[in-house]
């Protein structure tokens, strides 16, 4: 499949170079706006115009929402306003924002004035709503209808209104002051009969959201719930938008992205990796790494204010790497799972004590098992095989002892920082693997060099 | 409306233990399957079935499709054979394959014993396609339809056939030998007449699957196309099945959690946070966190062979920490960010050297901020304020060369490893942070020494 479309691609190319427009328009007309994108993202600007202009209206329109930002904004720049005017007209609201949101003041400007006064304050209307709210990510075009409605009086509106809502398959029933009071589906209007009513059959545990409710619950309840739109309702609990699965599907994208950078000491960047600049990519990787940095230099110090007693055993500073990674993996295991299970929605601050208890016991569990491994290894490795007479008993027992404790730490650091930062307001992502292991690192040595002063007569 | 939930669920549990079983009955009714089945999992089996019992039929065979899989097979156990038979008959068969694929044998046998034939069949055609493949996560049941049907025709069809299928929406057109001509959906039929035929406005550019490309290939699909469902062609192009766009979620979201587990040194788990016990935990963690551990006793040694020349200056020690840990987070961030950008199909092996060569700049821009930072930190800090002695020009010189280096190796190795990986099909997810950081760590340290070595004449 993915074979033919190259080739269909392919012949785009080559037809719009040979300038054979009419058969053009027809292989344009047989494909899917996402891969017209693509191609008219390649192309340069002039060109793009002019291959834009064989689309059909409709065809148009959903090409458009699809391409790059700065290309939309070139072409925007290139329209004239009654091609602009055709284009915002066949545009769901919701994509309309999407797209204004990364115009520039005065391509908005242009945007709105060609857009009729409804369009205008709906867009507007959606624009007020905070970043990542429910309320910037639904649409104000649903089908709505009345309880009292007959099947076929549903389907009859359907057919009127249905051609310029994102979906029609979930429908909402609203009473007089557009209270949510229940939802149907298509499928089940299909499955009754003409003259059934509505009130009848409809669904009255309506799950919905609230405007402000953050857009990570609605890909919450989207995977919970197996729905194909939501309802969102605002403060006085009127319907005011839809959220439909597949902007639930580009949300989690999005956020297991953002994730997964955050975990990974990166700020979030929102173009696509080949699209960002190396200077964006330094943006988002510099900051982290410059903080972390610095965090470091104060291990340094540990070590160095050591150093008079590491040079006297100095088989200790052999073993330091090994305890830093590996309290730095045990602590990132730790917060990067319990991350991804308030991500999911499996685990928040109610569960604070259930995690942290199961995270110590996990701790002592993986930091016994090691330590026991370790503690063969140096005795048969280090001592018999290696001969280092620096290693006695004494000795690997410190380094043992510290990796069940660091273990056991770095699990309870790595469990309980992201739960906590999520309780006061923040971003737990960000209290991922890199952040717990510059805290693990140096409580790791604090603790090694701890032990050893204490057990080690020679260190006294 | 999470409140609401609670309040209710509460209502359940209360009525239950009052057993008034009528208005439980009713409350059940009004409650979505997926809370019913949370619900039921915190009940005791043997109340579990009690309440099972109340269940209208297609509630339990929704509710049981999202219980735990323990809970099933006591479920399955508890059940009569006629119960079970009533399950199963109103199960879509790709959840019957769900279930069936966390069952032991003998309770397989008897789950087979009790569907008819045909549906046997369906199940065990489902069950040899291999895991994560296309076909092991589609579904038989989808609306066909024949090119020379009319609009009315086909709502015939779907009203006849249709409340046996998980989707009717979207409408597959097939020849007599079952290929995929065309797909057309329940929206486009609202919106033509009842006499136009299905063949003059059917999409004909059909984007489909194969039985055994890889679920991922779906994913990207959805997120690209934003589908309600996809078809699945066998090897002779005959359509097959159907994957659901709840089930794309699902597996976006559980593919998500691996690679989130893989790039953080975990084996991944299915069962959710709360419900892996502490030592399948440990069997998730242990493993990864062993191996590094080893590797990371090589860096010891590489620091064990320098410990002279450490001992005669002893500052360079009091950087071993940052150089790692700096090294280490900048390879993690090169390979996290390709990782994704390979799994949401952004870039590919055909991209290798232009992410290779964006990788270098990124490197070498982030490694001379970082060491420009260092350089005159350490001048200030290090050397004025703390007034060591040791810190000559030439040892800032060289701990910030090594960081330049060290940092430009780090987003090669980090960009390049998961590329290759996947090209020689490894999960490229493995070839994250830990795995980078365990080499880079390595290297940066031969470097700081061969570097220090090299330049510092007290070392020679």
């Amino acid at each position: 499949m993915e074979m033919e479309l190259d080739e269909k691609l392919e012949e785009l190319r080559e037809l719009y170079e040979k300038k054979e427009f009419s058969r053009l328009k027809g292989l344009l007309s047989e494909l899917n706006p996402a891969d017209i994108a693509a191609v008219l993202d390649e192309l340069p600007d002039n060109q793009r115009l002019l291959m834009f202009r064989l689309l059909s209206k409709e065809e148009a329109a959903e090409t458009f929402v699809e391409l790059d930002s700065d290309n939309q904004e070139a072409l925007i720049h290139a329209f004239s306003d009654t091609e602009l005017r055709e284009v915002l007209d066949e545009l769901y609201i919701d994509d309309a924002v999407d797209v204004i949101e990364e115009m520039p003041a005065t391509v908005v400007k242009r945007i709105l004035q060609n857009t009729d006064k409804q369009t205008r304050d709906s867009i507007n209307a959606l624009l007020k709503y905070p970043e990542d709210s429910a309320g910037s990510i639904m649409t104000p075009e649903f089908v709505d209808l009345k309880k009292n409605m007959t099947v076929e009086d549903a389907f009859k509106r359907i057919r009127r209104t249905g051609v310029d809502k994102e979906t029609i398959y979930t429908c909402y029933v609203c009473d007089n002051s557009r209270h949510l009071i229940g939802v149907t589906t298509v499928k089940e209007l299909l499955l009754h009969d003409y003259e059934d009513v509505i009130e009848d059959f409809m669904e009255t545990n309506t799950i919905s959201l609230n405007t402000l409710d953050d857009q990570e619950l609605a890909t919450q309840l989207f995977d919970k719930y197996n729905f194909l739109a939501l309802p969102v309702v605002d403060m006085e609990q009127r319907l005011v938008g839809i959220i439909t699965v597949d902007d639930a599907i580009d949300v989690i994208q999005e956020e297991n992205t953002e994730d997964i950078q955050k975990m990974n000491a990166m700020l979030p960047t929102e173009k696509t990796y080949l699209k960002t600049t190396v200077f964006e990519t330094w943006k988002s990787r510099f900051p982290w790494l410059l903080l972390l940095m610095v965090s470091a230099t104060f291990t340094g110090s540990i070590i160095t204010g050591f150093e008079d007693k590491l040079a006297s055993l100095t088989i200790l500073t052999a073993f330091i790497p090994m305890l830093m990674d590996t309290g730095g993996n045990s602590g990132g295991q730790a917060s990067v799972t319990v991350i991804r299970a308030m991500s999911l929605g499996e685990v928040d601050f109610s569960d604070f004590l259930k995690v942290i208890w199961k995270e110590l016991r996990v701790g002592f569990v993986c930091g016994s098992s090691l330590a026991a491994v370790n503690f063969v290894k140096i005795w048969l490795v280090d001592r018999t095989l290696f001969r280092n007479d620096e290693v006695t008993l004494i000795v690997d027992l410190v380094i043992c002892l510290t990796l069940i404790i660091e273990i056991v730490f770095a699990k309870f650091i790595g469990c309980s920082l992201p739960m906590l930062a999520k309780k006061i307001g923040f971003d737990p992502a960000v209290m991922s693997s890199p952040f717990i292991t510059t805290i693990v690192d140096a409580v790791s040595l604090l603790l090694y060099f701890g032990i050893a002063t204490a057990l080690i007569p020679s260190l006294h």
